[in-house]
């Protein structure tokens, strides 16, 4: 089983560390210290070692940060945390503060005297989080002094850094061979006149080189530098144990870890830095070695977006045995929930068990969200032996999950009705599915952001004065992170949409208190087919890439349009044929019924 | 008759005025100078004095610019005026080029040697745009120089600037008197700590004093500068018999036009000046005289978008006056057109003349757009006597126009069938219709852009592979500007929409050679009602203002959904009783069928 249901909660653990901490800052003349939820590689999972928001404050959640005052020590949280966040830590030792309505530097400017120091590890935070602390500290006279990480001074048994095996990512599902990579990326480092870049990121050092790691939890990352040269040769920063089972190419130098900053010294000319994911130190390390610093993306990052034709066919092959799983999993359900006594804990269970069966998951791709009834509506819930709640008929169980296969990954949505639902039910469920439904026949002109593609998703709740608080949809790596840039669908995104890229489509709608809805399928970018009539446009659309029944209990018809209920028909026609023959009689049999026309 | 029809191309007049300001600029000992269709009030039309770019070059469009060098003019226009420049300039002497694609700074950089100047008039260029100039020729050692206009110097028979009288604008009108709007804005000034602001706006000045000018045509305007201080009271730089007829208010002092940049060398402290509308002259003239020049944007902009009870309530009544003439248009043109022989200057003669039967009508809100056939699909078509066509059986005719009445400005695009219209044209009608409805019925989250409504009204398009290069909607004044910001339907525009911003709701589709179809209302922005079962959420609306019927003919029911169908029947259905009794029994006869339901 990889996901765990206990709650970590341990308060009482605070308040000593926060002494300890504190002692430490006053060894080091420094009135505030940073700690950050985060490591050297700004991801979404950190280590055991790189937990020190949590052995500090006792929260556990999966974005946060705290700033160490000497008398004060606030724990900066988003609205997903708020409640949990209270049951975690020790309130009389720790403030949550509510994050980014209120932002770290002002916060700290209102605290801080002129002449004090903020101490911070220059590992843990990005030249751009930086630079906009400093903006607001500096006219306070307040010092930004990165130091030693004070937490792994006082933290005894901090445990050892991941030592996780990597393989090789074969080139039957890369598509392009790391060699071939390192050329193209070289050549627009010299198109640039940039002599050299820095990858911090793990997706984006697996993706160059054609490897996948086991250091973290969820994604199969490896957790190294890399320095990528003009000539195409790449020095990889990481323990050579690591990669006994995988041959490198030619033009890949290793060097252990420990001497990443050394090597970084040996730069010179314009070395390319993302200012948004490479730590603070890295330009300061580059810049003391008298080499010029040119801020610019990771030139992996849209690379690694545009997914080639071969990563698309395996993502697509992860998906239809992924479907499998999950069809099997909605069989069973069906099957086992109206009579009651299942649990939320039962649910993800049974879940990754059919995820396994067919002994090919290498990882779930997150932690799976079965949230039933007024658990639906908490977005990011994450059931643990406290809050788990029996899945109750008359209720909706909304189910958040996904696969790591050696071709792909997935991340799928369903909300099923346990028992009859309510017309209030199938009102709300509709209007998201239509707003799933717009995305997945859009076509659009190229150079369009998802932005500009938002409101097709929302439009249909708009309409019943209803929304969702989260964005449409997320990038999604070929066996990387099931969360990845820079394409999004969201308000907040301008980055435009290329063929290749993999998105999540994931409207939703929450009622508080009463019951959760969202229907996710991943889709990929393509370029669209000329239509009869048409003009002369170049325009682009989505391919679907889940092949998973929508549940028709839920679908009021009556509401939809007949292109919309075209095009639930179609999809799920097309389903039986994809997936019929990986799956039990049982399940077959269930499936051919809830595939039948809406 | 306000529109007229000449086609005012002279292509032989230019190279001898060409020929006299090179010699005017080699006696300035300028390398280029800059000849833009601008005055120092940076509108959409300009008084006869200011066309100084088509009295040197013969071209008339609405926008453009020359750079005329020692042995080059470049006349730069965008692509509704590619065929119309070859037509009227001189070719041997004038090039024109292809703009926004190839734009001023580069072209400039590639033609000037270091050492050369450029001048410019400092009071037809924005501070914005000399700005953008100077960061391309600034690296190339080309100097930026203000200077005399010298076209006024060579036009010997130049205009004189206009004289147009100004009148009162009444306050059931306009809402909120002169005092309480200088207060209002002083106020905002003084919370940002500015000492004075500079509006050089023409629609700015005419809202914030409640008057409106005739010096140019289609927009009454009163052409003048104001300084508005921090404690309310205003400096009106114009000539004050053009304010024979008008009572300002307390609080206002007139001083003569000439006077305007020796009142700007009076003003000191903290002055706003916006950038992007305000001459170069304007901060060039503050910053010698020592004020503090601070950028901002003209303080009247958007308390002028956004529209109080009263000038909405003025603008419906326009609304309802210009479509009973509309109405009456119409059904004069299903008499008259399906027998033959109109022709579109026809077209747009009866549509002024129902326009004005009424006495009310007190200009035309820009020139008709009436395009027959394939000349619909140049969207920015003006017939005139060399391009008139007759509105033949079988073809389609496109209509955009609009009024200005002293209570408010209209602007209507409706398409119709001359005679039986084509599957393809109800289609692609159906089409526009359907993202036309979308954006009349929609309901979005307080905060949205312009930009991120835009897709509802293309999707449709989209869909069947088709789409348009224009935006969706414009702002619109009350009795001023028939264009107005910031607000915009548009990809471009970051605006957020706000309550009282009346925009135009039109999408268009264009098949070159063959029928352009627009369909367009005006829409105003409203806080939308809660609804039955949807959330507490601060939702948005639009509220039509145009009832004019959307042609029955043209409608391909089955291809649109219930609910599109139920908003055009209700829309139709709300006409009659809106504007029957002001029609003649024809007309009323005509609409009844009219808005009979699809």
């Amino acid at each position: 089983m990889f996901q765990s249901f206990e709650n970590p909660s341990s308060p009482e653990t605070g308040p000593p560390r926060l002494a300890a901490l504190r002692a430490a800052m006053a060894d080091a003349d420094l009135a505030a210290f940073l700690v950050p939820r985060a490591d050297a590689h700004m991801g979404e999972y950190v280590a055991p070692r790189d937990e020190r928001l949590a052995w500090l404050t006792g929260f556990t959640g999966s974005a946060g940060f705290a700033a160490i005052l000497k008398t004060e020590a606030g724990v900066f949280i988003d609205g997903r945390y708020r409640l949990q966040v209270r049951s975690q830590v020790d309130l009389d030792s720790f403030t949550p503060v509510d994050w980014p309505a209120t932002k770290l530097g002002p916060w700290l400017a209102e605290r801080l005297e002129p002449g004090e120091t903020l101490g911070f590890d220059p590992w843990l935070h990005t030249a751009a989080e930086v630079e906009r602390l400093e903006a607001v500290l500096d006219p306070k006279e307040v010092a930004l002094t990165p130091c030693e990480n004070l937490i792994d001074r006082i933290w005894a048994d901090q445990p050892a850094p991941p030592a996780g095996r990597a393989r090789t990512h074969p080139i039957e599902f890369a598509g392009e061979s790391s060699t071939d990579k390192r050329a193209r990326l070289a050549g627009m480092l010299r198109d640039e006149g940039h002599d050299a870049a820095i990858i911090t990121l793990p997706d984006s050092i697996c993706w160059l080189l054609n490897i996948r790691g086991s250091d973290i939890a969820r994604n199969p990352l490896l957790l190294a530098f890399a320095v990528l040269h003009a000539d195409g040769a790449v020095t990889l920063f990481v323990d050579p144990a690591k990669l006994s089972e995988v041959t490198l190419d030619d033009g890949v130098t290793v060097r252990p870890g420990a001497d990443f900053a050394a090597g970084l010294e040996t730069l010179s000319g314009k070395v390319r830095v993302d200012k948004n994911t490479a730590p603070f130190a890295v330009a300061a390390t580059l810049l003391s070695a008298g080499a010029d610093v040119v801020w610019g993306q990771d030139p992996c990052i849209l690379p690694k977006a545009r997914k080639n034709v071969a990563e698309i066919a395996a993502t697509r092959a992860a998906h239809l045995r992924d479907a499998a799983a999950m069809i099997e999993f909605l069989a069973w359900l069906d099957d086992t929930a109206p009579s009651g006594g299942l649990t939320e804990i039962d649910v993800v269970q049974s879940l990754e068990a059919f995820r396994r069966a067919g002994n090919a998951l290498q990882d779930i791709s997150f932690d799976t969200i079965a949230g039933a009834g007024p658990n639906g509506a908490v977005v990011h819930y994450r059931v643990n032996e406290d809050t788990n709640r029996p899945v109750n008929p008359g209720e909706l169980l909304l189910v958040d999950s996904g696969g790591q296969y050696l071709d792909g990954t997935t991340d799928i949505t369903r909300t099923v009705p346990i028992g009859a639902p309510t017309d209030e039910h199938r009102r709300a469920f509709t209007r998201v599915l239509q707003g799933m439904i717009a995305i997945s026949r859009a076509r659009w002109p190229r150079g369009l952001a998802g932005r500009d593609l938002d409101a097709l998703a929302r439009a249909p709740l708009w309409m019943d004065g209803r929304d969702y608080d989260h964005g449409t949809g997320h990038g999604v790596g070929v066996f990387l992170n099931v969360h990845e840039g820079p394409q999004r669908l969201a308000r907040i995104s301008e980055v435009p949409l290329e063929p290749g890229m993999i998105l999540s489509n994931e409207p939703g709608y929450y009622r508080e208190g009463a019951f959760g809805i969202r229907i996710e399928n991943l889709i990929v970018v393509e370029e669209a087919p000329a239509l009869p009539g048409g003009d002369d446009r170049d325009q682009l659309c989505f391919s679907t890439l889940t092949w998973v029944p929508i549940d028709r209990r839920l679908v009021a018809a009556d509401l939809m349009s007949q292109a919309e209920r075209d095009w639930l028909n179609a999809y799920h026609a097309e389903i039986p044929g994809l997936v019929a023959d990986r799956l039990s009689p049982g399940a077959a049999d269930w499936l051919e019924k809830a595939c039948r026309p809406v």
